[in-house]
């Protein structure tokens, strides 16, 4: 199966979806995993990507890359550890996003992004990946002092911007291995292969779905490789995986 | 101001919103909170309601009601403690949940719900409650042994079925003092003010809308008091207050 890329693009005062192409995009009448079509209409290749989901809830999954959950003194989880990011922090590739005041600490942590393609509700591992539509990256930023003072993570990563997500979403891919990098003013600080996921997307689908049902356009972040680290004033952060490409975004002056 | 009360019911194979009324009920061409007109268009007053909100996110807050914090063994927070449910536990009046297998204690919290009316981002307390657009009734279901093992909270209150909420959302109607309540099989379990709250309505509002935006018809599940227990197969549950009638479902046998 080739890979095909979807994206969303401002065309003519609405937010469209589109598979992207080389020299121009094609217009899509809805999401692909709603079953979009085609609609002849095309976009420019060059056309600003918007956040590419619109999911109706963002799963997180904590300490799934075994150095990551050492580097923060954790312990790894016996079955996968799921938090709720809300869809108000989600942001495209090129968006520019707040530090706020209530925390004097907000990382980034690199991720590879899941992206639902049929209603799954308690499904196997070994059918899992058959629910999956596509992949794309994830920056699950994170206020750690507000991590740990709230206990619960919903505040500490739930700030608007918190979930920059793109640039596309890539069907017909497997979810590893995939080279993940993330670096942040062009200084490499993540760089893992998603093969070293302490629960592969196959079974933190089982566990996810064996609670909540998960629709089409649903995502999921896979938790994040060792190297987190501070985001400052004006940072630029590219988080690059294998076959997807880079989102990169920027923190406000 | 004379509180109005809403509802969504099964009209002509579709869902819709209307104001309740007496002896019928008048339809609505979208969400009340998203500007909703009367059409004309009537439905009986004995249809069967559905869940009357359609959430983009559920808040809830942890131990907002003092003797419910003690009662399990808590500390009062020092600010509201968020937590998020997806859309996907939401069910409406009259439902039949599930117990789930992978959970030996699931509980009843009976709540008084908010739903938002306007855009709302860094409001302060003061502004708050012209956020608000309507009360409701939730009971935050949740897995006790769960809540303990993960340590973070959204499965154990992410499970489907584990938000039920109505019947109607009522507006004009101020968040307390009003009596809760809450019975299982015709017996008193819960029974408080919403204005034991530790933190109220207002404050929730301000804190939450700090870090995230709070859209219109989005959900506050603003805390349960004291008197919480385990649900068994079979149970009845009816959750009252004051003002909003009564929220009833079941357990499946």
């Amino acid at each position: 199966m080739v890979p095909t890329r979807y994206a969303r693009v401002l065309h003519a005062g609405e937010l469209r979806y589109v598979r992207v192409g080389e020299a121009e995009h094609q217009l899509l009448d809805r999401a692909p995993w709603l079953g979009g079509s085609e609609t002849g209409e095309r976009a420019a290749a060059g056309a600003t990507l918007a956040c590419p989901v619109e999911p109706t809830k963002i799963l997180g999954v904590g300490r799934n890359y075994r150095a990551h959950a050492a580097e923060l003194g954790n312990d790894l989880p016996t079955e996968p550890l799921l938090f709720l990011k809300p869809p108000s922090s989600l942001v495209g590739p090129g968006a520019v996003i707040e530090l706020p005041p209530e925390s004097a600490r907000v990382d980034y942590e690199g991720e590879l992004g899941v992206v639902i393609g049929r209603r799954a509700r308690r499904v196997s591992r070994e059918d899992a990946l058959g629910y999956v539509f596509g992949l794309t990256i994830v920056c699950d930023v994170t206020a750690r002092d507000l991590q740990k003072k709230d206990g619960q993570w919903a505040r500490a990563k739930g700030f608007d911007g918190f979930c920059p997500t793109g640039p596309v979403v890539v069907s017909g891919l497997a979810p590893a291995p995939l080279a993940l990098e993330l670096r942040v003013n062009g200084e490499l600080r993540q760089s893992a292969s998603t093969a070293l996921m302490v629960f592969d997307v196959a079974r933190v689908i089982e566990h996810a779905s064996a609670c909540m049902t998960l629709e089409p356009g649903d995502l999921l972040a896979t938790g994040t490789p060792e190297g987190i680290g501070a985001l400052a004033q004006g940072d630029r952060v590219e988080v690059s995986v294998e076959g997807l490409g880079t989102l990169a975004f920027s923190v406000s002056t």
